[in-house]
């Protein structure tokens, strides 16, 4: 199965083009499980429990687990390992080394851990996704086009011109042949820009961050966020498992991704 | 200390502007290491105490422990704990999220693993950087400026001619106000284009890749590398951590780094 045969299968199922990112941060977990030995891991089996029927992917980020060393990465592994199979897990690193280096982190990100997905900075040029997705039909990356920040702009160029860098990478990026599927990271910060990568890469997924906390435009990412096989992967975090600082952490998770996913079905209806 | 004072007194001490990059690759580790549940340590100490009288700094690439997920992360973050605390650790992750993320991997790198510096991926604009170094007087980012590698020339631009992603990233990131050091990566597979480098940022230091596998011109690294305060980092991998596939690989090691030493020496006088 392609990845973007799975996606489109659990976002039919769940009717979700909702994704959960799972970002740890100790100090927004409740008292109670920060006494404990690894508080990690069980705080995200709640949240997925609790929201596994909801979304169409979740997304932890490498940074927010590298924050604790190796005793973070191991509670990655183990939230990966516990994500059931049918929800595609995009791990967000944004890694973009040159090539030799490149093909280690896919042994270890998609054999290894066997995650569907990675998010891939394009700095470096092609070698940062050849390595990647050149022999794996199964897997895709994401590669960074607009970021959701506001220091996006120092580098990133005129994409409503359709000049500059986040321009370039949409035309040329198009052209690497690879066997896994070539997506974008486009924030729903810049909705304008939205419309102009969609329009710069019709077949390819997006997965569109900066919905909740960040405050992108929701409307955008429903309009120009889908390609002709599947829907955006529209990514909350800090909105969601966050939602309550209590001990009802997992049921108001549950009630954000709800209320988040029928905000989006509004809008595709 | 600051970073520059770190770096400046090894490079004193050891008469060295040579790093090693410690880059695992299993299958080029000798047979009977590979029996062992966890090679990769064992390996690094070895490098590690033939070699540590002979560079400024060590170099380990986190792609190459993350290929074998956590475990390889615990290597990596024993061999962080075994360098002495007088050589500095420049870890190779290429990272560049936004804002907040960017700090949860400060936490991790500066002040859980205590390194020293980290490179850094510029995409997303000043938010790779200042979340890192803003507040850390001891520590530094090497920037990637111009990587070593072939398709650095997809998006990296003309820096000849001062123009494009390279030539921006080198002007704008020297306004940001830190207080720990920003260096850049410059590859020395681009001579010219290093010494363009150091006429743009004269005050900030180099890390050097691409001397040794992959062919990097030295002569051009010791001419420009320097900056007022230190000597380059000039660094090396496979050529020295793998010059021998046998029971002498230590040995070996030490031979090749105390060969490329003397090259670089001899070229400085």
């Amino acid at each position: 199965m392609t990845y973007l045969e799975k996606l489109k299968s659990i976002q039919e199922k769940n009717s979700s083009w909702l994704c959960i990112g799972l970002d740890p941060s100790l100090e927004r977990l409740r008292v109670d499980f920060r006494k404990w030995d690894e508080p990690i891991l069980p705080y995200n089996r709640a949240i997925i429990d609790a929201t596994a029927d909801l979304v169409c992917a979740y997304k932890p980020n490498l940074g927010f687990y590298l924050q604790w060393g190796a005793a973070g990465v191991i509670a990655l592994e183990r939230t990966i390992a516990y994500i059931p199979q049918h929800i595609p897990v995009i791990l967000d690193c944004k890694t973009g080394d040159i090539g030799h280096t490149q093909a280690a982190w896919a042994t270890g990100l998609f054999d290894e851990w066997q995650v569907d997905a990675v998010t891939v900075n394009p700095f470096v040029g092609a070698e940062a996704v050849l390595p990647m997705i050149e022999d794996r039909p199964d897997k895709a990356v994401y590669i960074l086009a607009r970021t959701s920040n506001k220091s996006a702009l120092h580098f990133q160029g005129e994409l409503r011109q359709e000049s500059g860098l986040s321009a370039d990478v949409l035309r040329q990026s198009q052209s690497w042949s690879t066997a896994g599927h070539k997506g974008y990271v486009v924030g729903a910060t810049y909705p304008e820009e939205l419309a102009i990568a969609r329009r710069l890469a019709p077949q390819a997924n997006f997965l569109v961050p900066g919905i909740g906390a960040q405050g992108g435009s929701l409307v955008t990412a429903v309009r120009h966020g889908p390609d002709a096989v599947a829907g955006p992967v529209i990514s909350a975090s800090r909105s969601i498992i966050y939602a309550s600082g209590g001990e009802d952490f997992a049921e108001a998770a549950r009630n954000a991704a709800l209320q988040l996913r029928e905000k989006i079905n509004q809008l595709r209806s």
